[in-house]
């Protein structure tokens, strides 16, 4: 079965500093029009960072459209032209302070595929050396370490709720257990 | 450290059929203005729907944003009022056929923070019967199952690149490996 949806027309409602907003005229597979709300975003990374004594780090911010605070995996966006690389060892740095001495490709995830085009990069970094957060000036965040195990079952519990960090945890988990990290 | 980010002003700038966009005016920690971009979204569900014989069951559909076919957990928006569980219930029998005799909530999962509001409720399904998906006239999409170990494979591999999805199949391989599915 074809499920191609065919673009007729594309319209930009916004261009804004961290999204754009489309909307698009398209023909679904029977033939039919209908419309396509998309977001479109640079992309991003996210770093699963371990430390030597199997701690992963986290990131408290404050996350506006939730109106409350947040605990996540290092994470930020691609810079035009940026490598996903070099980006997730910058962020890493800038957020927390860690470097790293092996970064490895975990894989992509898509948010929200069904309104939004981002893609994040994800990394698993086995952290050298700890220091001092580095933010932008208006970023405002804390790094709070957490055991892995302790992480697996914050994820399991609901305390953990954003998509990146509950998959970021789960992988460094499982891939540990299979004997891959 | 307080990290609220205070709200000066709203305003609309798109309301449409799934999404509205909001551009506020707001204040750092640090007393400074900024604006942040408010993608809002109704909620949904997703269901990891395990079979008698451990697969899971995938719907793959055509996903605008990415211009490419993808294959999900099954999943949908929330109506308006519409209890999750019952919302969950109703869109694993539309998109798959199946109905379950147990539902278990396994947490909720936060899409996109840094723009988006959304909130997807997830369950954990043990499938009773299976049947025809029942989809919506503008729906087109095809059911796969899967074996839960191999699923989980995929994610490891990267072939399973939906954020929901991703956490869905570990969460539920974490949990049965625990004895707690």
């Amino acid at each position: 079965m074809d499920l191609t949806e065919k673009t007729k027309t594309e319209k930009y409602l916004y261009k804004g500093k961290i999204i754009n907003l489309r909307l698009d005229e398209i023909e679904l597979p029977n033939g039919e029009p209908a419309t396509r709300e998309v977001v479109e975003h640079p992309g991003g990374v996210c770093i699963a960072a371990l430390t030597n004594d199997n701690h992963l780090l986290f990131v408290n911010q404050y996350r506006y459209p939730y109106k409350k605070e947040l605990l996540e995996v290092p994470a930020g966006k691609l810079s035009p032209g940026e490598d996903p690389l070099e980006c997730a060892k910058r962020e890493l740095l800038e957020e927390t302070g860690a470097a790293a001495e092996e970064f490895r490709f975990i894989g992509q995830l898509y948010p929200s595929p069904g309104y939004c085009d981002e893609i994040i990069h994800m990394y698993f970094a086995k952290v050298n050396t700890e220091g001092d957060p580095q933010p932008d000036n208006d970023e405002f965040l804390e790094v709070i370490k957490i055991p892995l195990e302790k992480a697996v079952d914050m994820v399991l519990s609901g305390t953990l709720a954003d998509a990146k960090t509950q998959a970021a945890v789960l992988k460094v988990f499982t891939l540990k257990n299979r004997g891959q990290l």
